[in-house]
């Protein structure tokens, strides 16, 4: 985003949006990332932001949106074939902030099945054979294929992190709560966030100013954060790809002199897995219950796999009382480091697009509120991406951002 | 709703509903509980459910639902004019288990603008110079007006538990979180709860198992909880009828062997009710983002007003964090009691139909998260009903409804 006119003065706004155009013109067909793109309208926005005055952070810049968020003025059907068509009659909160910050809402991105599991079109843009990772399958794919340079998803389970480790741009979810879902399609209340897509962690200062119009300057400074590496409970499932990833950051930043310790979670965080499955589940028994009494037979049957063995309240109380002890745990783990390095995923992107790849290395971050980004580490065995986690503690997402900044830098010129 | 056919036989749906009708017919003009209501539907409907075998818990009976919550067959306009006519295409989560549990749904009820401040049209049915109090009036105002058995509501500071007193039913809120409220137009996404209104702690029970399919039988024999009467760090604005309606309670109670014991609360707690203001104005900055960028001139003055001097990002997250550590600390409290003996209101419902009162004696269990139920007590001064309220530990619903269920019975043969 630093080609901005409002930052540099090299573009207008229809210049930026003409040239996202014109790439999603060559490479749409093949990375499947848009469900919604109105040409004229982003270029009437555009067109409008020009004639007014730079004032917001994001002034002319395209954004693209997970089609689980309400626009006004496009279309929203949340992956699912019950809300074709479906005109939403307001913004959602978080596309009214980035109005008012001056973006263009370029189009609408494809999600998964409520953003769920069932994935759409698109695929992985370093190769159409292999999934994007999901839910915010092309939100991912699209800053990825350089179609835009900022995009909208949300993460339930995993999906901001995930899809942006196989697509190999930046992911961010914020502490969770921070950032009003309102008009965002919920499908699990206590655990739905909103994060983005970027392709350099830079960006995710502009995104923190359009939000919550906090710079993150202050944190600037501390570029050596104490880093705990943290296998996580399920460390089995990391394969070699994504070792090979861990083992490239944690060389990079050491051999610049960052600290990096072991750091191992307590034991019961091993049970927040189940209880993620637990709590998801019933609670998109409640947020889909319209769509379940309704219109059964439009649901995709993996969907409705879920709810075979229903949950009962009682089972989901317990699971969020552990949830709950948990949160309050995570403290005594950031005593002893800034930031946590972790997994951003199993492995490189699984080949096919049937299956959007495995949350194990992100559900637990996502129940336990934190910040988390991913950045880009090397290409696997496959010549795919792969990612590396960092999280914060609650609250602290300035100085994730700040520190992300820093070891990007280390890992781009290594 | 002991007269439900479905229990004891004795009435149609058909029958039902037309009585509710024709007590709305009598007495709308004076009460003003109803934004949308459509005889002919409403019947529809109940004809409909007659037709059907009895399975949920609320077979026929006619259900009153906050117009703050989406219904696919009835327009929803969030108490405010931005919306007027406005038809959502779902209905809301509450709303949809209400229909799988066999209800009615009678008709919009009457919210204050957003659930927030500005009053609607209703008047306190004891006596129509006096408010209902908000922002559920028209919920809280039809159950004690005997136009309809149940009612939904909200409450994001005290919008279930003060209108329930104030018009002389039970009240009853929830622990946030545990029934999701996708469809239901948000306010602070961080303290929206739904809750209910009806004439008996009773009929909690089928409120219970109609939405979170539990019966609460197994507490039922918990009949004499221990009593933490607690006067909260804002006693001094409990006015006479309050006092006195606490002390019939605590006379009452204990004359028949309930133990009461006095319960503090940690100094610290006396910082909720700012903490409460402060993320309640910032997240509704957040969620009604649209509406104050495109509809400025059709807010009320007095929603603008709150909007006036902006809440920086920083005292938000700071308000979060010290709300967190208020609920960490609650257990302690009920280490030495099962529930709590609160005020309900500061006093009867005040004169005038412009100001809703004051939510002092329930945002600081909102921010809680606690299960909490108003059971009126007394009359005040003005002949006015004053409520008791009965405070619960995170996630003890059931116990706290079985507790009600016994006090209550106690107090109204008293």
């Amino acid at each position: 985003m630093k080609t901005s006119h409002n930052e540099l003065g090299f573009f207008s706004g229809e210049e930026l949006v003409m040239a996202c155009l014109e790439r999603i013109r060559q490479r749409e067909n093949h990375v499947g990332a848009w469900i919604h793109l109105d040409e004229d309208q982003a270029l009437e926005q555009a067109r409008e932001c020009d004639r007014a005055k730079p004032e917001g952070p994001l002034h002319g810049i395209p954004v693209g949106i997970k089609d689980i968020l309400d626009t006004r003025d496009m279309p929203t059907c949340y992956g699912s074939p019950i809300y074709e068509g479906h005109q939403p009659v307001n913004d959602s909160s978080c596309v009214s902030f980035l109005r008012n910050a001056g973006a263009v809402i370029l189009g609408k991105t494809v999600t998964t099945e409520f953003a769920w599991r069932k994935p759409g079109k698109t695929a992985n843009p370093h190769n159409p054979e292999f999934t994007p990772g999901g839910s915010s399958s092309g939100s991912a794919a699209g800053v990825a294929d350089f179609m835009v340079p900022l995009a909208i998803g949300t993460q339930t389970g995993g999906s901001v992190i995930r899809p942006a480790s196989y697509c190999g741009v930046v992911g961010f979810k914020p502490t969770f709560g921070h950032l009003s879902v309102a008009g965002v399609k919920p499908l699990s209340h206590s655990l739905d966030t909103l994060g983005c897509f970027v392709r350099s962690a830079e960006d995710l200062r502009i995104f923190r100013q359009a939000i919550w119009n906090v710079s993150g300057e202050e944190s600037a400074n501390k570029n050596f954060p104490k880093i705990g590496f943290c296998r996580t409970p399920d460390w089995e499932k990391a394969g070699p790809s994504t070792q090979n990833a861990l083992e490239h950051a944690r060389q990079t930043w050491s051999s610049q002199g960052v600290e990096i310790i072991d750091v191992q979670l307590p034991e019961e965080f091993s049970a927040l897995g189940d209880a993620h499955g637990c709590i998801m589940v019933y609670e998109a028994g409640q947020n889909l219950r319209y769509e379940l009494s309704h219109h059964q037979s439009l649901l995709s049957k993996r969907l409705r796999s879920y709810f075979e063995k229903p949950i009962r309240f009682e089972e989901y109380q317990e699971a969020l009382k552990m949830t709950r002890l948990c949160r309050d745990r995570m403290q005594e783990v950031f005593d002893s480091c800034d930031v946590l390095l972790a997994p951003s995923a199993p492995d490189e992107a699984p080949h096919g697009l049937d299956y959007t790849g495995d949350t194990v290395f992100n559900r637990m971050w996502t129940m336990l509120y934190l910040p988390t980004l991913t950045l880009p580490s090397i290409r696997g065995s496959n010549q795919l991406p792969v990612g590396v986690q960092l999280i914060g503690a609650y609250g602290t997402d300035d100085d994730l951002i700040g520190y992300a900044i820093s070891l990007e830098n280390m890992l781009s010129s290594s």
